[in-house]
């Protein structure tokens, strides 16, 4: 299944893209797409309602506006540097265990909403990367559990501002949470649709030309290690979002260094996970 | 007004915490001490609707565990290395301008709840600091303005895990967010009960014994400034909490280091906003 949510920020409804693509308004079932409702096992309880309601649910027109399909998360938690040749364009070391960083939650936006490049910044970068979705509560959980404890995926940009990340004192929090930093989407889909996440095709383009072109096979720590290494230090909530790190071809790594100006164009897709494109533009005050 | 929420893990309820010591219930205002509370002027309503309605809220036993006296903020946002003294005995320098780091809203736990030493943990430590709560949603604020965007002050013990934090690769937040590493309260005091947040007296005791001692006017970076420079780089929202950063006398700093072992107890303060206790205790599986 694949659970979209659509209509104005901040006021977006709960939908399902069908397979035959039509989007379907799923307001009906009453529940958005919250901590609750995956802690609830609300994606069989969805399937379950749509076996009998599904005829009974208008569909949304091409054009209306999607938002990232899970609600506001507790924490977007991301791995830094988890594919070896983005690591040496970061100019930065493989690690041997994963890198861990916070995403802020406010600069969650839809997939095809525009990125603002914030106030003072130089350096605004493109990363796209898998993002996981925690379905289960959980903490100190083996690899093994990890795969029964995940709602599904989602195809993530991790906008990220290189002079705040690193340039500035302390931490990369800086440059990495910035408003409209995090798009999400177009969907989420449920972890049935996704046979091997360790092996997806994933790619971004900026201004039509092809950025970065990898695959989550060479992930240098995967999908069930990383998280399950995250949740020996945090507990993880229903609804989290785990990003699994951005593979080579970011503007950081290019010579000379390119960064994103008001008018550019990103396109991103993963391998059954969609495609997103979010135009970019210059912070206009408010 | 002093707010404080209390009851079990989980199904906390508001209260007030009256000048004369007595705690009340006041569950029947209708909301909880949420995002929407604050950024709807929760604060004024609620203190409009207890004219009214005070001699008819139930008093609180003392015996009532409390919870922290917000709900779940959508960030943790810490300073670093905020006072002289205790960059040198972390042996870091002195920053140039704020640095940064997230906690996880998971280690969110009542002031008088245990605090657990994480699995694998050998360097967990204390840290006594003045936390602030967002009132009003904000962005690229000026220094001028940071003060009627804020709700009031919490008593905070930013619990850290020293390996987990430094030792380990990557960013801080391994040691930073783990479950009960943010105890909050006793209540928050809103801001007109703070004459001067950049003078205030905070301690921390450990068995009795004063570990740290000093006064937020030691502030490298006042909270205008600390608010301020956080807004450039990401929006508040109502609710949210700014930890300002630890005074010298964290075990990390002894000679040689101290940290916590099952059976301490930690007690800590700042003036105009109470006293936390935890005991301390030992992973113990679930």
């Amino acid at each position: 299944m694949k659970l979209i949510r659509f209509g104005e920020v901040g006021s977006e409804k709960p939908g399902v893209q069908l397979s035959n693509g039509n989007k379907i308004d799923v307001s009906n079932f009453g529940e958005d797409y919250t901590e609750q409702f995956f802690q609830n096992d609300g994606i069989e309880r969805l399937e379950a309602w749509l076996e009998i309601n599904q005829s009974k649910c208008d569909i949304i027109s091409d054009d209306v506006r999607l938002g990232s399909p899970i609600c506001r998360p507790s924490k977007i938690v991301c791995i830094g540097l988890n594919y070896a040749k983005h690591a040496a364009e970061a100019g930065m070391k493989i690690p041997n265990e994963p890198v861990l960083f916070f995403k802020s939650t406010t600069a969650v936006v839809g997939p095809n909403d525009d990125v603002i490049i914030p106030k003072g910044s130089t350096k605004t970068d493109w990363e796209v990367e898998l993002a996981v979705v925690v379905g289960k509560k959980t903490s100190y959980i083996s690899k093994e559990k990890v795969a029964s404890h995940i709602a599904g995926y989602v195809l993530h940009n991790d906008v990220s501002e290189r002079a705040f990340q690193i340039e500035k004192e302390g931490q990369w929090c800086k440059g990495k949470g910035c408003d409209t930093f995090a798009p999400l989407g177009p969907f989420l889909a449920t972890k049935d649709e996704i046979k091997d996440p360790n092996n997806l095709h994933l790619w971004l383009k900026l201004n039509g030309k092809m950025m970065q072109d990898s695959s989550t096979s060479d992930f240098i720590f995967n999908i069930e290690e990383s998280i399950s290494y995250i949740s020996q230090f945090m507990t993880l909530l229903p609804g989290d979002v785990i990003s699994t790190g951005t593979p080579f071809g970011v503007g950081l790594g290019l010579t000379p260094p390119l960064y994103l100006k008001p008018g550019d164009v990103m396109e991103l897709g993963i391998e059954g996970l969609g495609v997103s494109k979010q135009n970019v533009v210059a912070y206009s005050g408010k």
